[in-house]
């Protein structure tokens, strides 16, 4: 059984990860990890910048919220995260970004159909576009769960992209690889309409990437 | 009582800041901030390399411009920055920059209305867009403050961006937050016409984000 | 004769050089590089952290595929390598990305005209575009050979860029050239319909660039 | 009067100046200056990693180009950077590149007119561009020098972007903003049509730029 800190550092890692990478500005996002074993997550402060944020930052809650350790307030999302936590009992990780070129789409309610072997290997399919919704209580996580299917991804209408796998590591991949499928289905679609690849394709790519691709045994 | 020299290195981490964070471009752009009690402003120098920059190099001017401390001449763009702070006295820090995708709209005079729920957090409504004004006198200021509004950020036409807030840390967010939210749209107008949030969705996230967002109680 | 360790630095630092380019993202792409005398082929191992990767992590197989030396499974990719160095016997290394704008005109199937001087310098030719193949046995290894003429880069629809040539080196820069072109071409696609040069003229920067230019008289 | 080993330092802070801000990939572009007493003139090498160029590498030459000093071959773009040195007497530094967004627009042949206050400032007025030339004699320069007037930039269709001033510095200063602007324009042209600035708008802004803006009396 991982310590509390190990999430703890895996948590701070992603959080400097997706701000590194470009998927966040100033105070916009945050990363989140579980430990299932003692009920608690683990999350970005509200407002905080990320490169001053130090490990000990972090705030630890328990599953319905409350805060159980940490001197800052959580952010304002922990409650989105955790219905995802909640609802998806195989979700170690999540993380909620702005990025520009997923968020652009998603400005457009559009999803991300599978255009290219890189979607089909780490998505399985399109990536989903939710519709808007508010602020308020669960409306987020209800849209984000309503709308997953086996895709790590979901696209907010008007708003941005939450992440989430196994893993805070496999969130963490999955928030910049869709960002990084956006940009490049966004330069195509500027100049024509690309052609998805089939179901039948899809399934060539995704197989062969989830049991032979990487150093673990398929 | 904060002392001048606090200032000074506020300052001059704003003016670094728009230039790591690519808001500006050689000599492009500037950043001030004021000591309300003392009537002192510090601003950047005219035509001096952001990287080579010293606090040092800072200008401090009183409220009419007069030169009370530095060797070297304030940026010509110091009479808009005085105008706004004669005109708003709630305002602490005046950013002005060409970020490249908030210049562009404004090339086209476009405001940018609530299409993200991140414009609605951090405006709390569109951002307008002022009509060319050219550099005499007062121009560029009157038309700052006539167009704002509650905006901590207008665009001029054909020029680029001026940020304000009630801190020099405020103004620079202002600064980055308005190129962020204006490259998303833009990547979003390229393909289609996105839908703003109607205005009671916009107070929602507003209001949320100046009551609960941050560590400090709303 | 180079040792296998000249070689494994060239293969590891071709692997960071498209890492820290930005054609490369998580752990998409691979670099390899053959050495003929010996017979072995060096390739990044599968699904590994490229900052993370050092030499040493990279595998050497010989030209059937068969690991001869490291710990780790090799890219899921080198079959294509493998194909590409049995059948171009002048190809001293190859590289596989997803670059953004290359891969953007592949998405839409689009060969890259001699637009620039820049494309007739390096590639001497339009950039070709094969169609799209799947990833079962030698699919993806026959469709860049059977489009590739003279050019050092395939585009792979829907899919991304292969990139290669008489060293490890020269792989890389045909790899970073085709997506700095690609960006160009892309921008100015957006606007208008460029007019690629004459084969007559391509011909007189091809044969410049190919005799005069560099540190080898020609 | 400045040594020549000043001026080789300019030199190579141009080189590396423009490889850092991202004008040149590989081995493209190149910066060159001339010390008009001795009448010689110092340019990068052809074909070396801007990165691995210490100044030493750089090369001298004669206004014939005849090698001075030096153990590597000029660029081969020399010829024009000598051209303009002897048809331009005011011109101290010249830097060739093929930035993507200049080169975008150069690539359909468009010259940029004054959209901006940015362009006012910095070129006086529309940036040309060149019909395409080939690489044969003097027709580069001889298109340069043709289309230039007052602007320190040419853009040369099809091809890429030459800056140039009265010191090195200049050079650079134009080199980066022609990009800058090119890029600001070019968002803008994907959404509309924006207007230039009239004749009269133009001159208020290249007027108070040339006269009372930086550190140096009008």
């Amino acid at each position: 059984m991982a310590s509390l800190d190990q999430l703890r550092r895996q948590v701070w890692e992603a959080n400097q990860g997706i701000y590194r990478a470009g998927l966040v500005t100033m105070h916009s996002g945050n990363a989140s990890g579980i430990d299932r074993e003692r009920g608690l997550v683990i999350i970005k402060p509200s407002g905080m910048d990320y490169d001053k944020m130090k490990p000990a930052d972090l705030v630890v809650t328990d599953l319905e919220g409350k805060k159980v350790r940490g001197k800052w307030k959580p952010s304002v999302d922990l409650p989105h995260h955790l219905y995802i936590y909640r609802h998806r009992p195989d979700t170690g990780g999540v993380i909620h970004t702005h990025s520009n070129h997923a968020t652009a789409l998603a400005m457009l309610g559009r999803s991300i159909p599978a255009y290219l072997t890189a979607i089909a290997d780490e998505f399985g399919d399109e990536i989903p576009c939710a519709p808007y919704v508010d602020n308020i209580g669960d409306h987020i996580g209800e849209a984000v769960i309503a709308a997953a299917g086996r895709s790590p991804v979901v696209l907010l209408a008007n708003h941005g992209v939450f992440a989430f796998g196994p893993t805070v590591a496999a969130a963490f991949k999955a928030a910049v690889m869709v960002e990084d499928v956006s940009r490049t289905c966004h330069l195509a679609l500027q100049l024509g309409q690309p052609k998805p690849l089939p179901p039948s394709e899809v399934k060539k790519w995704y197989d062969r990437y989830h049991s032979t691709y990487g150093q673990n045994e398929g």
